[in-house]
């Protein structure tokens, strides 16, 4: 190809609502350009990189036997009103009317159709296991796209669906899809990590995702030295053994006028009530916050969350948690309805189901029986001071909604935990029954029974890889492509203007192409050199191979794109050194 | 592949809802599978058969330089607007609102976004000629999605583009588009005729369609003996020269009672008014429709159209002559608002602009100066004689809307036209600067002046050569593939249960495949072997190869699923056989 006449206009400036850099990059060297928000276009130099992920992801799924099928993007709504999905994607669905007025929607992912499709064929224990697969266009309507192709509203995925007929074979097919994906994400030189996740919304059980390590990324994940490594929403607290409270005197409200924040409060306390054994600390206080839960049906539910005074909720463990619903700040009207409620000095002793408000409460698993606690006195300045969880107060039960912090143990014991950023690239899933049984997929087992088929989904984003690619490998040059998903594999300058210089170049084009090797040309008589370099670093190609003034000595110069390495080769040798 | 493990399942019976041979053997042999009206899944056996497709068309587009590139499918509204499409589309575009409200739409058809990305990149006549191509997933809400995937309301198509300075240059894109085309239409084995056709509601000049010539075919073109082909939509009338009126007696009202349809006319007219020189024939007659002609904008107008009585009018002709209108009946509540139309006795008396009814009048082209006519006299049992066409009554221009006939002298004096039925596959496009202009594509020329860019449109219907080969290639027994682009080259079945048998086959599916041929091997144990011929049969892979009874004479039979000829192949010669 040449540079000539390929269609790509490389740009100095970055496009304006461009945060990451592989969004950055794809923009600025000419592989994508946007239609609308999350929506792009595949420009020839993308479609390139695209069609090689592609093509490794479908070498993986074959080799472990999986089929490829391929569902339509525009769907009718049954199915998923059947699983109960049409409902609780809430406004991350697109949907729409045909011309009668019938409801359709654009799939998000593709359980349901795949469901029916193999209950529509199959009957019998003998016709599984199955895997299927479909790389395929998917749509949802994210409320904040951004990040280019890394998050957008439009995007090419790879689900595969495994069929089983008992949880051994679903286990096996969840371990072959597994390693597929330990080869797929190694071929594309990921750096990237294996972690535990939390089931969420989709149903069923065991789950790992495939984060690409990445400080851009939007998902925390967590890891140890002893090898334990989840997604931060699939973390769980390592709570204390239940403790003795004897000793512990009654619970008695004292006067912390001024101290609506946890800082004033523990000032205060260790001011007027210092403890004999250590300062009073963060920890020692019980933080009671309420939000509200928007629920998909349209319906709302207040929520209480007691947890130590050392630490946040985090809004997507706890989103995570109370999935379908949403969560939503608990406002002033909201307050109004709950005159109990003293903003600031909110304790238990208003909170949960047999108490004034009625509001459910759920508390951090450290909340355990024994446990001493200062919390709030329900009253304007003041607090409990002494509360014992068990002894004075009982909630509706646990919730996983704190914070998870470096240095906190991993849940299975193998350390410190240290927290890392990651993309989401990959997500193997054992859906067990859940959809099976919602949509009928029952087949005769041996003895003639008809038993409920056990599924397992697997999810790779195709399209987002080549940006999460980018994520893992760039400088300020621009892209650094793996081998194995660039373009080309060689980017061919000619970087003077002597008629000799062409001549040589299409010869060595001529000669590795005919070798096999896919050369980026840039054969552009009246750019300057200085413009093709600048081009051939921001583009990316691993290879850069410059005919120039060398040509007088019979060698040209061949750099490696991501080290930097320089080094003369000569004409003769060009093809055997790039093969 | 093994049928043992090939996510299949043959079908005796047709799909309920199915009419052409394409969509119940698609469906039967397990190629394709129904979601929703026009909406459909491929399974694995459909999808090897679409990406052979996909590949030729690729290659071919590859070849005469066009760069691939690929669009979302889900578009904004602003493009769409701008080239009025967004209304003219009517009902057949499927639209939806984002989560912020924002209008959007499934893309038919990408002029729009390939001219703003043109526009978007490129400014200067040495970028062009450019010819960009995609393959992808198109929507449209047609009416009555039927006949499978020949007609979906999701489906793939390949379209193309070119960009040229000047009108040279689009006439050497468009050819070279079109020769493009005529290789990949005879690499797919098509029964083809490429026609003129009408430019229509896409606007621009030259136009021709590639129809697959079939029964089932939507589309009626016609052929001369001379070379002469089109669309019927395009076939333009051979009007007689105007004609002297000099002796011709003054127009005379007379009696007709009873006489509501032409045939009654004739035969009152023969009794009671009979010429001199030959019976009255309906060609005498000068018939007068009206219609109702409905705007995308949701305006209406009626029509008057006046043609030779002894044909009748052509929807799809009209249609396209008032395209983006659609054709409505002219009812019983639109003959009250105008009661001077006489049903049955309309004439050109209240018809045209300068008369009563102010309904414009539009007469077939047959209708030239000095014509003579027997029409309706707007009273109730009463015609009008010796009429004149420009001495009597004059229209306000004339419509191709009467019904082309076999027989009918082709426009280029070639001959009598013969009529036939197609599918329309393929369709080449000068648009010409309809879009450019609209979008404000304009590209500085060698004097730096700005001058707005030529533009070409090609379309291939990618999922819809799958279905549309099959009409031009099956039995009563099945499919019957091209070889170009069958799923399997051979289609290996084991006919007893002999294990010798099966070992035998097992090693001549390793020794094809290991020399490049693809097979789709039956090795089913408990399956008939009738079951297993029928299944071969109606899957259509086109060399079939029985491991059997022949096995202790070293011998299996290879079929030819075409002709049906048979012979026995020693075993080491198969491979070479078949190679």
């Amino acid at each position: 190809m040449r540079m000539s006449r390929l269609f790509v206009r490389t740009l100095r400036d970055d496009p304006a609502d461009a945060e990451v850099p592989s969004h950055k990059l794809l923009v600025r060297a000419g592989y994508v350009r946007r239609v609308a928000p999350g929506i792009y276009s595949w420009l020839p130099l993308g479609l390139r990189v695209l069609a090689k992920v592609e093509a490794i992801v479908r070498e993986e799924m074959e080799a472990i036997g999986a089929q490829e099928v391929r569902f339509p993007a525009l769907l009718p709504r049954e199915p998923y009103e059947a699983s109960n999905r049409w409902t609780e994607y809430g406004p991350n669905l697109f949907r729409l009317q045909d011309r009668r007025g019938t409801d359709m929607l654009l799939g998000p992912t593709h359980e349901e159709m795949f469901t029916l499709l193999v209950k529509d064929l199959y009957s019998s224990y003998k016709d599984l296991p199955l895997s299927l697969y479909q790389i395929q266009t998917k749509y949802r309507d994210e409320a904040r796209p951004r990040a280019g192709i890394l998050r957008g509203r439009e995007f090419i995925m790879k689900d595969s669906y495994s069929f089983d007929i008992d949880d051994a074979g679903l286990e096996r097919s969840y371990q072959a899809h597994r390693a597929a994906y330990v080869r797929i994400f190694d071929r594309l030189g990921f750096d990237y990590a294996v972690v535990q996740a939390d089931s969420g919304a989709m149903g069923g059980s065991a789950s790992e995702e495939f984060l690409v390590v990445a400080d851009t990324g939007e998902d925390t994940f967590v890891r140890s030295p002893g090898g334990y490594a989840a997604n931060v929403e699939a973390v769980t607290t390592v709570a204390p053994d239940p403790q003795p409270y004897d000793g512990v005197p009654a619970a008695h409200a004292e006067q912390t006028p001024d101290t609506p924040t946890i800082e004033t409060l523990v000032d205060h306390l260790n001011e007027r009530f210092p403890r004999d054994d250590r300062a009073w600390t963060a920890a020692d206080t019980l933080k009671n916050v309420l939000v509200m839960l928007r629920y998909p049906d349209g319906t709302s539910e207040p929520l209480a969350i007691g947890i130590p005074g050392d630490r946040e909720v985090d809004t997507k463990r706890l989103e995570t948690q109370v999935a379908p619903a949403d969560v939503e700040p608990f406002g002033e009207a909201d307050f109004e309805r709950y005159p109990d409620l003293v903003k600031g000095y909110i304790g238990p002793g208003v909170l949960g189901s047999e108490n004034a408000t009625g509001i459910r409460y759920l508390v951090d698993p450290r909340v355990v029986q024994g446990t001493r606690w200062v919390t709030g006195a329900d009253t304007p300045g003041s607090h409990v001071i002494d509360l014992v969880a068990g002894r004075d107060f009982t909630a509706d039960g646990t919730i996983e909604a704190a914070e998870v912090r470096a240095g906190d143990p991993a849940p299975d014991g193998s350390g410190p935990l240290e927290l890392a950023r990651g993309i989401e690239m990959g997500h193997v899933f054992q859906l067990g029954r859940k959809y099976a049984e919602a949509l009928g997929l029952k087949v005769l087992d041996e003895n003639g029974k008809l038993v409920t088929v056990a599924m397992g989904s697997y999810g790779f984003g195709v399209s987002r890889a080549v940006a999460a690619v980018i994520e893992n490998s760039y400088d300020d040059k621009g892209i650094v492509w793996p081998a194995a998903i660039a373009p080309f594999d060689v980017h061919l300058v000619v970087a003077g203007k002597d008629p000799a210089q062409f001549e040589a170049a299409d010869d060595l084009v001529a000669q590795l192409e005919a070798a096999g090797v896919e050369v980026l040309y840039d054969d552009r008589p009246k750019v300057s050199p200085g413009v093709k370099f600048k081009d051939a670093e921001l583009i990316g190609i691993p290879t850069i191979v410059v005919v120039g003034k060398g040509l007088a000595d019979g060698v040209v110069e061949v750099k490696d794109r991501a080290t930097g390495d320089r080094r003369d080769v000569p004409l003769a040798d060009l093809v055997t050194t790039l093969t």
